[in-house]
């Protein structure tokens, strides 16, 4: 197997399960358990949602994000709704059509954003630009804590989003893939930045906070999760033996790793972002708020960086992204800052020599 | 927790994680792992499924059984077509209606059965009964294998329904959510028991076997997998941390588990339908051909069972299911045989003093 | 052109317009009109049915039958509740797989009746059978006025099945394909057999009453309309140009024509039954209440019908079926009472001669 | 009514059906017909689509636009397939999300374009952006032909199209809600600019075309025809009564009328076109090739014209289109002609004076 090789950070999806995870995971394994969700883990692992985020929410657990954010899209409108959304979200970039599947038809109207960070503006434009019937209805928005690039919305941000959403009749959704990465961000408590700033559901990533599978989705106006449950079972979302979806939770929730996995992701983020900022051609695309970093660097750069062994990403122009999950390696992340060092030197000198 | 309560067999759900599915997701978990199915284990999980059947064909690794045999279905028709199976069918009886939410509206055509087994006549009825536009055009036949109530297929049962299907123009799809148990009952290979008969597609259930999670379709023809991949993206059934769901398979797969654990589920339900057969008043409702005991016993005895402490699903007319799973206790298979002989004496003694 | 073979009673769909019918389309042909239903026509005949059902209902104008039913049936639920038909209504035996399609998977539960009509006690069976996740939740029964069979439910009847929906809380829709048909057998208003009666949405049937083309949908509790015309729109059943669909039903309800078209066809099917019944080896499978005979005759009576020219669908175990429209001529039926008698003493010469 | 106001340009919708189409559809009211397409007028209006395109294609009858788009192109791709369209393009901007609603969630790909028409390398660039499983893989290409603002593809641009289509593995539809104008514009047959030039499959628009309603699909690949009567069944898209949706067909086609409605509409496009391109301050938005005359004028121009009765549609920037149907009176045009003419004077003279 791989397991050998040496720590790689395109993705925050190829590290593991981290220890409270799997503690939880082995405890969970003694014995026999009720099938289906009607088990003690099960419970307690709702519950220490609900104390974490100080709010009587009905939680769901499903089995991965393309799946928590369709069904939470699909539960706020019907196929002839919309969903407003940035160009650069998830949800419609990378789904292959998941939430118009599960929805099955509603339209993401997408808006153009600056680290894809949408704005109570853009959102007002797009929902006010028709109100013809041959436009589907727009009735969700739904935004990502921290974006796509890592960008992380203010409280205050939130809130003005949400104040456009009540005005304007709209239901606001949050991807929060990398949801705990955005507390550590803004030292607040998940509770302020979800219904204390009028978010109505929130998918709380699991995968990317060191579980091995899992995403929860917590909805804070408990009337819109009626029947839920049932959409989830149809959709091939309820896991039979629900507790090794479950407990997990209860390992990084009631332990406090949830938020430390993502305190360390991001300040390896950091650790990259300031070994590197100051090399020359070298840029931050985006400000680094969360776990990721963003370089854009001429392609000799990093071709040399590929050619040491590192995989990562790239985008149009030049950039390239690293992700950094729990069990990041600081010494691992200086090795990289390092060899991007030596890639950029040894680049201007193969410059200078021709 | 509920860890140190007595052992159940109200489901074979209710059992935990075997030591060889354990091993390996423990092994899996060592270092990063590209995400999405690009990895080793993937790979070496779908290696061993072509080994084990001895036949080239294409693998897929999804969540849950609700899901492998809606994607499966869905891809072997559209939604227009429509799929032949028993009344008693776990797609039609217990799915919440995702086979047709998964293909987005294919009807189930229904044949009423004897132990949930579709035979070649009934499958021509159906196919044959309609033929005009308001009816929708049968193209897949789906089995179970071993049924609902534990009957075994055998090879000749299957051939003879493959070569119906063959000549109607239909697939044949077959649910295996306890495929292993069929292949112990028959002493058969895999690969007899499926394309060898003329099976299109087979799911083979990996919670039932001693996962904790995931199950694998089976494509023997190839060209019906095109593009299978990118149905399950869009469907939420592609793991991002690909490695956990197919890691176990390796486990269970290689060093024979999945075959064991289904002859000790089997092994257990002939101990308890030996035991109890003969009790007065109790009654085999179906031949013991899998891990599953039907028992017919008098209202009364099955209320001293269950006020003894077991869970167990009842079915209209007196009906008790009971299933044994990969960590059944012979021991407390034979509890439950005493407890049940009990109740019977209890409830004869109280008839006999009214 | 078949237009001068002689009239044939194999279906009410068989028939042209009616003259009121295209008196209004031709009337809406002058000039030009706003499209989508924003025109005068589409007005007027919206207020026809308010005033015709003495209630301030939201109407809706589709193009046929499939699609009103399944629209109404798939707006009174989602995709993981299911709906509660008789196992001979239309929307399960001949709309090949529509409602799942239209509601992206609501399973169709469906009861064993007598004549197609549905009792509060099936109703109340099947709505309270299962209460698990795996099972739809059971949200609406349709019921369709008169049945497949032409038997129509009395006011009393629909009443106590409403009075089970409201207790059950399931919605009740009724397909009402020749509804004017039952309101001339009932000689009671179209308000008292649906809002009166507890209907929450009626299907109107404009086809079988005379129209070229177009069905009308009608909800009595206007909440439940809610963007009900961004669902239409987006299920292709938005005409362009409206006008064309609406205006004919001005020229059949303003003018009467609606209740007396009904009126003959159903006069014209008691007339065939009273001139048949009695005949030996014939018999009436279903009482006469609309405008469907359906005969249940030896084959070789049926062979010699079809040998005198007469077109009609049969059915398993020899019966026939013949409709009655709104253009019916009396001295055909006449005709093909005469080539019945016929027949059969054809038939009975035969067998004392063999 | 309305039918004695003047007329108005706003749409193409508000024409009502010309004099060929409702001779046919009076003759086809003569008599009684078998239901459900299996007459001889849809026999007739099938040959005659077969004739004018000297083509055996498939031919389907629909009810209107966004069904007959929305079938053709779920035919050609599965739901987790891509559709590259222009931005502009009818199936992305107005029929509410029928595209993804009818195939259950494709995605379409929208590429930036002038005029709406796409080009090969806009093509290409879409359809080789991604390759991986996140994006849903690019299947199938619609043009519009004119496009939404009247631009006109020639042949040469048809055939690069389906050239790089081919290469690509997509299919080719083309959207033909005002395919006879292109014809008329082109001067070409109706082969040569869809099968001649590698079109698969075509909707040809009957509603804009001088009918009450109705579109045909047109395969020409009958391969990709393959249970297309199923697919329109269970969408609600099968006329019961069907020689009134196809009968109008052989009354515009055997008479040359579906040519000359759509000359007609060209010409009067000009003649607004010829008269008003010279005003101060006024400008054609696009070169008029076919029906539609969209002009950038002042506000206080086009509120003017509103003031003297006019009805048009406005665009962002000041933008209004003028469509013209096979109705339209040439002395109607040339009264908007005046009008406009007038309006810009009054604005000058106002703005003079202030």
């Amino acid at each position: 197997m791989t397991t050998q090789a040496p720590q790689q950070f395109a993705s925050d999806n190829y590290a593991g399960i981290c220890p409270e995870a799997l503690a939880a995971m082995m405890a969970a394994n003694a014995g026999s358990a009720v099938a289906y969700g009607d088990d003690d883990w099960t419970q307690r692992a709702a519950d220490a949602f609900r104390r974490l985020f100080e709010a009587e929410c009905e939680v769901f657990f499903v089995f991965n994000g393309t799946a928590a954010n369709s069904l939470a899209l699909a539960s706020l409108g019907q196929s002839y709704h919309s969903v407003i959304c940035a160009a650069s979200a998830h949800v419609e970039t990378d789904e292959c059509g998941a939430p118009e599947f599960f929805s099955n038809g509603s339209k993401l109207l997408v808006a153009p954003t600056s680290g894809g960070k949408l704005t109570p503006e853009a959102i007002r434009t797009l929902a006010t630009s028709r109100s013809d019937i041959h436009f589907p209805k727009p009735r969700v928005v739904t935004i990502t804590q921290p974006t796509e690039t890592g960008q992380v919305y203010t409280i205050e941000e939130i809130r003005s989003i949400s104040s456009v959403c009540r005005e304007l009749g709209l239901k606001l959704h949050m991807d929060g893939a990398r949801f705990p990465h955005a507390c550590a961000t803004l030292g607040c408590t998940p509770g302020e930045m979800t219904h204390g700033a009028g978010v109505d559901v929130l998918c709380f990533g699991g995968t990317k906070n060191g579980m091995a599978v899992g995403e929860a989705i917590l909805f804070f106006d408990r009337a819109l999760a009626e029947d839920f449950d049932y959409r989830c079972k149809q959709a091939g979302q309820l896991a039979s033996k629900m507790r090794f979806l479950s407990a997990p939770w209860t390992g990084v929730l009631e332990s406090g790793a949830w938020l430390r996995n993502a305190e360390h992701g991001n300040a390896c983020a950091h650790l990259l972002a300031d070994e590197v900022a100051q090399l020359p051609g070298v840029r931050l695309m985006f400000p680094v708020e969360a776990n990721a970093v963003f370089l854009e660097a001429p392609v000799e750069v990093l071709d040399r960086l590929r050619a040491r062994g590192w995989r990562f990403y790239t985008f149009i122009g030049g950039g390239a992204r690293f992700m950094f999950a729990w069990d990041a390696q600081p010494e691992r992340v200086a090795e990289l800052a390092r060899d991007l060092r030596e890639a950029v030197a040894d680049a201007e000198d193969t410059a200078l020599a021709a």
